[in-house]
């Protein structure tokens, strides 16, 4: 029913312009000429269920703040088949140099953070994970070698996930509960997967600013999203590429004004503030001043509950229903529209 | 007469350097080999006619506001084959925390807006289009599935508009008489359909501030043109596509900067000040902030007619051509020119 | 000797990585495989001789100041191939709207400038032509339809020139002396057919700030080259190409400060600011602001001369050479270099 | 082992989704079907050793500043195949305007730089090597035509770079001691030749701040590496070329912030600031200024070591082991993961 991901990047980077004109597509594979139930299914295969944004957060804080690291150091050129030298030290200087200097950050803020972890990456810098873990962070999963789970089929996205679990456990000492798919490239078969080996959170999808629970084909899953966003992400304004066009064009100072600013709208609605970011792109000496003055702006509120991606959904799962806040917060439109 | 758009979108991603050289291309198929009546044709098979910029508009109001939403939600992905949880999630975003945070923010000014809704978009999320409607403001067309016109035979882009007709006037309880193509492709054969299904403007073309006449072949066609620009668009600044190079690098507050110098320049000109919004692109807690900042400085100004595109082109086509400004305000080279 | 610019574009997108790797490229081909007088030969076709940064400006004048304006319009998307109303209506924005705006803000400051201008582009808007003449401005030559000189074969490309000299002079009433290559796309052959058809300047180069003598293969050629610079262009920074990852990324008034700072270090050096800019592009209500202000800061100083090109080209060819400052300034490592 | 760098390069154009959708890639080619050796081999070819920052700089300095030019000119169109006048030009601009500019301004700072040169480069502007030696700065290696070292077979990698050390040493009068790999594209070969080839350091590669000892399959090498960032380089910010979407995005003081945050770091840490610079890139009236107001902040510090990169190297090859930081620097995750 789904395109290859390849003819749809080919597509994309066409403008998206292709696919009435391309002789390879047949004609009622055209999107336009989909029928309902086709394009309905697509939409309601995984989509954001009840609301999990509590009434409370523990302690009466009035915002949360989850910060979550993605350590993914040398997989990513190795995923990319870009084996030499030069591109892989780019990741390297994220183990080495910027793991570190976060931790020693976030021990002078005394806030916990999850780090989303590639078995690869674990089984080259094992020593990190157990610097993680004696620090009170959490220890997550994101993949084998930062694969493409949507060019994967289910078979080898299965095996690679449940090798993952088993690697990390053995280097953490303990059993992940999270996930964030790498390149946040959550496949049709990935809520399955997650629902079979029994994890209890995700963290790749981008429908709500506040946690939800996951729905399968319309029906409650019992899985609890946090939602990520690349607004905040470090990488979209940061990332140096030199085979393609990305380029660190905003300013790293510029992140700061946005990310506070997406801090303090979540402070006002009593909400939570999630945070992605990459070893490589944020530890270094221009750019890790753009945590350390968030944090600092952070700290220096009260009412703050900083904590773990797992607390958060272990936090949330643990709630009745009627202590979140669907009912009066989302009472809008999409009552009727779902 | 022309290429296909697919062959298009190769030369300009070749930095348009491909036709003289290309094998595929017929020697007199080279735009300079073309002779005056080719391009002529192109250029006059739809262009500008008569500026519509109003003596006065309605109260006196020394300047008018024409806010629209595009809701593409969903239907951007879809329409590009990219049917996988992830990339849906992403407008997903849109319907599901953005409309209701923009259905608020544009109540508490009391500004109305045009919401340029995807047939599709609208069958995802039927109770969004109530909302809209029982708040006041306008849905108008904006496709099947986000569709590229350009790429479609004329018999398909009929039979897909018509289709959109029905669905918007059966879920808004109002037939549109405006149309926004998807991605402004407007092709060949749109201003024949729109003269055909008896619409009465259009909003996708970008050849001037203010409101004009379509001319089709030279000839007056009575539509209206409520033109947008990309500079009054949040997708070019701040959309986030993996696939592609298309990365928010603008920061969100340099843009109130570029929308106020354009409300500004406006106001002097007693024009119009038209805008453009995505939901998943502005709806979010630091873009928002942009749209907040904005309708207050607006809406602290007296003399501003906020109007939804329908009323603004309803009250030009009204106008006595003597009540235009024509004369006064294009009588230079343009005259001539044309 | 020279690869096509098509291989060249394929490569250059590749990231340049290609060549030696490519099938289809011989070996000797490659270009660290060539011979010294292969890539000697390329270097010194076309290059800059002596400077003709002037002793003393006419008048005394601590500074000149070139402005110029490329009247592309709708030649870009044609010259693209890309006929359909939407993209060819960008174009249409420059005549109608940018042209009377930029006309009466120089009309404003009293300011004369170049306009280059593409045949068809003249063609098509005759009136403005007349307009620009009759305030005092100069016509100079841009291409017939916006073509890639480098595509052309030398008989494709002198043809094109001469009707385009043909057109230029019967619409503006005086035979042109200068060219801007469309794109800046400055062919093997084009200093052969400037100098066959007795033009005086070019203005597509970039070697310097200063104008200079352009050499042919080592040789003067009496050719006075007026440099631009991408820096010193509105289009990088704020192109919008819906179909290329071309964004308007930069925030107007960014603009504004980096010409100020071309600006005051040419009037430090007494020297030469030139700038380029694009009526579709420049002309919009929330940038003309950057050339308002610019115009005004510079206006407010004394000691500026302000010049069309062809003013500066024949000032400059008409200096005996002692009165340039190749001596004082170029004293450095070129001397011994060229 | 390694796929070729075509392959890569379309890979990652494709947004990197393609490896395991691709026909010609063999199933056990997938990264994620490497076993452990293959990936774990490609990590430790070349890594970062021992850190060599130093207990302390000569003199007693709180930080060490490291200038480097890479002196491209037109060496990189021609890399490119781009052979054409107006392409070359821009690295002409190089030669011809920046390189008098940039040698006036170290010298009225007395601040030493190394200038990494393609020989090509080198021969094509003489009188500037002769310039710059008289100076006092360094001369290094910066491959013969910019060529892709990751493209090129070993033997012709050995060839060019020969040949390179043959026309720097006779053109500058030494031989040169020190490497940037063109393109920072240091090949699976590349730390070998260095070996063989008795150079002492090598500036092209990113896994820490400080310089390190470079290690080739897990054994030291004696190799300092004084590491480069694309943070700290001005091309990625400023470049433009046509036939990509590389656009001169940032403006160029916002640049002037960055790298002072790096450089008050760097102090902070009593380390190490090294810059990467490109004539043609830089050496503009607008974009000088960043390089003049950096000088003139650093230049008011007292206890800053300005050196050479060759100065660098000696000094910390120099060193007693115990006299460098790791201990107290990298005593984190790091010593327990390598």
């Amino acid at each position: 029913m789904t395109r290859s991901p390849r003819a749809v990047a080919r597509n994309v980077r066409a403008g998206g312009i292709d696919p009435g004109a391309r002789g390879d597509v047949a004609r009622e594979d055209q999107p336009w000429a989909w029928d309902e139930s086709r394009w309905r299914g697509c939409v309601e295969r995984v989509r954001a269920g009840r609301s999990l944004k509590p009434q409370a957060w523990p302690g009466g804080a009035e915002v949360a703040v989850a910060l979550s690291f993605d350590s993914d150091h040398e997989t990513i050129p190795l995923r990319n088949s870009e084996t030499h030298p030069g591109r892989l030290s780019q990741g390297e200087y994220g183990a080495r140099v910027a793991v570190p200097r976060i931790l020693r950050l976030l021990d002078h803020h005394r806030v916990p953070a999850s780090f989303f972890v590639p078995a690869v990456s674990a089984l080259l810098h094992p020593g990190e994970i157990g610097a993680c873990v004696a620090a009170g962070h959490e220890i997550a999963l994101h993949g084998w070698i930062h694969e493409w789970n949507t060019t994967l089929d289910p078979d080898t996205e299965r095996d690679l996930l449940m090798r993952s679990i088993d690697v990390i456990e053995r280097l953490s000492g303990s059993r992940p509960v999270g996930i964030r798919t790498p390149s946040w490239d959550f496949s049709d078969h990935t809520l399955n997967l997650i629902r079979e080996l029994h994890l209890t959170y995700d963290s790749s999808l981008i429908a709500d600013d506040e946690p939800y629970e996951l729905l399968a084909d319309g029906a409650p899953t019992g899985i609890v999203e946090i939602p990520v966003e690349w607004i905040r992400d470090d990488a979209p304004y940061l990332t140096m590429d030199r085979y393609t066009g990305t380029r660190p064009y905003t300013p790293p100072r510029e992140l700061l004004r946005i990310w506070l600013d997406e801090f303090e709208q979540a402070h006002r609605e009593h909400g939570l503030f999630q945070l992605t970011l990459h070893h490589h792109v944020i530890g270094h000496r221009s750019r890790i001043i753009v945590l350390e003055q968030l944090l600092e702006h952070i700290s220096s509120i009260s009412g703050v509950f900083f904590a773990r991606h797992d607390e958060v959904a272990a936090y949330l799962a643990g709630l009745d229903p009627g202590a979140t806040r669907r009912g009066s917060d989302r009472s809008g439109s999409e009552t009727a529209a779902s």
